[in-house]
């Protein structure tokens, strides 16, 4: 798969790939050009369509070598388009509804490129000056967001060396187990002879304190990455209990509490209790003032994984459903979500600024101690400028652009609901809280059958239910024009069969309601096209003795 | 600081923001067009030369509320420049030798900007396509640049869904993270009824294993992100054993030796040991070949840290310099420091394809078991396409380019070596093994008497030999023209008393020997500024009896 041409090996010639911009009319310069006047365009006409699978797209990265001679730009750009854009994914689409990718503002895209050439390292001060201040504030802002204390608390802790309102990283996951960590640390802080967790690990803090395990709680409807955390940490992913989630996938405060407790009696020690504000799968948000009360009465830290609901807060319409969300220790929330900045603008924020200084860090030839370098309170080290995007996005859009973004949304889930509820063939699993819903397709002359249905019966006709589904949402993607994600949920409305459902996320402004009904029109076809999936189904529901029409 | 104008903020206004492109004669689109045809230009007539003091910079970015409005790209634009860009740092700049941060190939910048527009997200298949084959491609060149298997080994093992030979990740300090975790999770691994460390937490696995505690030996010149490994992964940072170095900053293998018998009579378990490609602070390299073998003595994990050195591996002439490299079970490397990509190109590769499973997750929407998903053995969870950046590095610099361009690094430090020894008034401290060299500043009535001073005739000068470093290299930064880093080494010559010294990076293709000249003419003349700094210098050199002329 060597290249057909190569390029001058030679300082001259590298020195030109350092000195000499891309022509405009080159294959790179053209590319630019349509990326900047017309992304969508570029984007639809670029990324093909169907799906080719993917162990043919892996023939064409194939070969472990690196190249050994040069390769001239045109050349590898050609290659690029044929092999690796026209096979990615159109996340920008607005009928690709089935992630929390959206269409990205127009400004951010120059922005962006701006940002690599000025390719700041935010670790230190010395390699991102300004940049500094500016992520501060921009944390700062997303602070008083959540928290909304005065002018003077952000006068003296936002540019604070010793304090941290927060931290910028690559995504909710770093912001997870950046903010157990703190959790971890602060609980397990020095004390007397013992010089803390930090320092002794985990074993002697355990001893040390007379803990037998440290416990993280939170509803079965929590994300992965507080298990990887927990991992990663030393807890054990075992020591993450997953409290029952009631019939609209919130914490029951009931059983939370009765876990905290039998947490407590058995000799362990409830660390963190996290509240979902907008969980990944049907965007329900946690009761997240009562889980505080919890976490105050074991004196527990309390973490909200917000990483997509928390732009919500910038609604002045549905921030009441983040209620309790300023009780939080510590938050987390992606920007790349619903706040519409690219991929890789994580953060995690703390309530106290003083709560980071359990995991500081210091060396002789960074981050120093007294400095404001940002790399002595974060996990990453070296890590790029995306904080810009965020400060422009901010600034830009405002809060009122994003209240009225976050509203459309929300208004644009409950339209697409009601759609789906007016069809004979189709059904809404979970409602829309936030703009997530979850819906299936089922034949319409089972459709009326199931409300009635046994959960014997259920249970006999969900797994042919599911087979169609799974066939759709695969078919729907193959055919390359729409996009929704699946999984699997257990509806109280089906006794809590495994029930795979159809996953939407109705962020993205483009997204119209025709294009809504599209995509219903267009799984009802492909739902057609098995008429053996089909027959399946009604079969199971007649073994069933349920009476099909 | 409100905006002066605000934008409109209605349906239609944020549609535009998605949908119409930035016109070319915007200030956006005049930027662009900069950085498009000449950022060095850009770079150079933006960012102010002259330092302002933080605080000052900090006025900028004072407020905490969120702006109400919206603001038009224009107007936010100007701003941008006048108080971020302008504050920023010309990492990119020839004479800018302090840092790890070069200037970047001008065809990077355009394929940033299509990166970021294609915003594919590298935690799933279904969110990246043709990007997850491509990203386990690049970890494929750079494992077979490493470990140099044949053909069959990456056919079979390259794009096999359980396993993986490496991870992007943001940069080097999640690298560490990853292998230290992977390292820790194989030694405590699953065994009878224990279930291994990942599920049941750290404590439980020494108990289980009976070790009173994990140990980490790496040299006193490690970087500071394996402490902070130790104290995130649980196993105490007091547990990064420090190893004496040696007259050349290279661990020593008798010392190195004697902690391992210590920590194992002491019934704790050597759990990994890090060899460095490439010290931060010197830019030397450990004997890798001596580490190994008592890293297999004692069935410990053997990782290299060569975030920034394992580059050095496409140079012919000089992989040499790595001998040993191939026996690491893991291994960091940095595509943002020597390779040439912008900031947030980590890697960590792993030698078994299989050691990676001690870390898989899988959830029920994402990273489904036995897809290829990339997010089952990463730590972090969503994630930008940088691969994309590094797989277009390797094909159009190729293994040819890279190798001219680090064989010419390492001569420019050893020219600037020379050119420092042939002057009255510096000296080298530490010599060039990759192209870091450090040295600093000695009045020439100075110089020729350290060479005969005793340890405590030197402790007596050298306070006052380092307020004068300070001084010119913070001067050298505030004045703006160019910039040294500075650090603080335990020099053999000089009996290991603490010497701050210049740093420098010689990686930049753009940085002349001329201009290496000047920056050594530029602190002569800001030492000159100080004269009482330089007679304190001879004074105590007086006191501790040493003659000036």
């Amino acid at each position: 798969m060597a290249p057909k041409t190569t390029a001058e090996v030679s300082m001259d010639a590298l020195y030109r790939i350092f000195t000499v911009p891309e022509a405009p009319d080159s294959t790179l310069g053209k590319i630019e050009q349509h990326l900047s006047e017309n992304l969508e365009g570029f984007l639809a006409s670029h990324i093909v369509t169907q799906e080719r699978p993917l162990h043919e797209i892996e023939h064409d990265f194939a070969y472990s070598d690196i190249p050994e001679q040069p390769e001239f730009v045109s050349d590898h750009t050609d290659v690029l388009l044929k092999k690796l854009v026209a096979q990615s994914v159109h996340t920008a689409s607005p009928r690709f509804i089935g992630h929390m990718t959206s269409a990205l503002p127009y400004f951010l895209l120059p922005l962006a490129k701006l940002m690599v050439g000025l390719n700041q390292n935010l670790v230190k001060i010395e390699t991102s000056k300004a940049f500094t201040p500016m992520e501060r504030q921009v944390l700062g802002m997303m602070h008083h967001l959540v928290y909304g204390e005065k002018k003077p608390f952000y006068d003296r802790w936002m540019h604070s060396a010793d304090h941290s309102l927060g931290a910028f990283c690559s995504g909710g996951t770093i912001a997870n187990i950046s903010a157990l960590w703190v959790a971890r640390n602060n609980l397990l802080a020095p004390d007397g002879d013992f010089t803390g967790v930090s320092a002794e690990g985990l074993a002697a803090g355990l001893q040390h304190y007379g803990y037998n395990r440290l416990v993280v709680l939170v509803s079965e409807r929590g994300h992965y990455s507080l298990s990887k955390a927990a991992d990663v940490l030393g807890i054990g992913r075992k020591n993450i209990v997953s409290v029952p989630a009631d019939d609209n996938n919130r914490i029951q405060i009931k059983e939370l509490r009765a876990a905290a407790a039998k947490v407590t009696r058995e000799g362990g020690r409830v660390m963190a209790i996290v509240g979902i504000a907008g969980t990944t799968e049907t965007g329900h948000v946690d009761p997240l003032e009562e889980i505080a009360a919890i976490a105050a009465e074991y004196n527990a830290h309390f973490h909200v994984d917000a990483a997509w609901g928390g732009a919500t807060l910038m609604s002045n319409t549905h921030r009441n459903l983040l209620a309790g969300i300023e009780l939080a220790d510590s938050l987390t929330i992606d920007a790349h979500k619903q706040m519409y900045v690219p991929m890789g603008a994580g953060m995690v924020l703390f309530k106290d600024p003083s709560l980071v200084s359990a995991i500081e860090h210091h060396a002789e030839y960074v981050i120093r101690r007294g400095s404001k370098d940002l790399g002595s309170h974060t996990m990453e080290g070296s890590r790029p400028g995306m904080a810009m995007l965020v400060y422009s996005a901010l600034h830009v859009m405002g809060r009122k652009g994003y209240e009225l973004l976050i509203d459309t949304s929300i208004e644009r889930a409950k339209d697409f609901a009601a759609l789906i509820e007016q069809q004979d063939d189709f059904e809404v699993i979970t409602h829309p809280e936030l703009c997530l819903l979850t819906y299936r397709y089922v034949p319409a002359e089972i459709k009326p059958l199931l409300a009635e249905a046994s959960a014997e019966q259920i249970a006999v006709i969900t797994p042919h239910l599911n087979i169609l589904t799974r066939y759709i949402q695969k078919t729907q993607r193959e055919n390359g024009r729409s996009f929704v994600s699946r999984t699997k949920l257990t509806p109280p409305q089906y006794y809590r069969e495994g029930t795979l459902v159809f996953r939407t996320v109705l962020a993205n402004p483009l997204t119209t309601n025709e294009m809504l009904a599209d995509i219903i029109v267009e799984q009802r076809e492909i739902a057609a096209t098995a008429p053996s999936l089909r027959k399946h189904i009604i079969d199971a529901a007649e073994r069933a003795g349920l009476k099909t029409k």
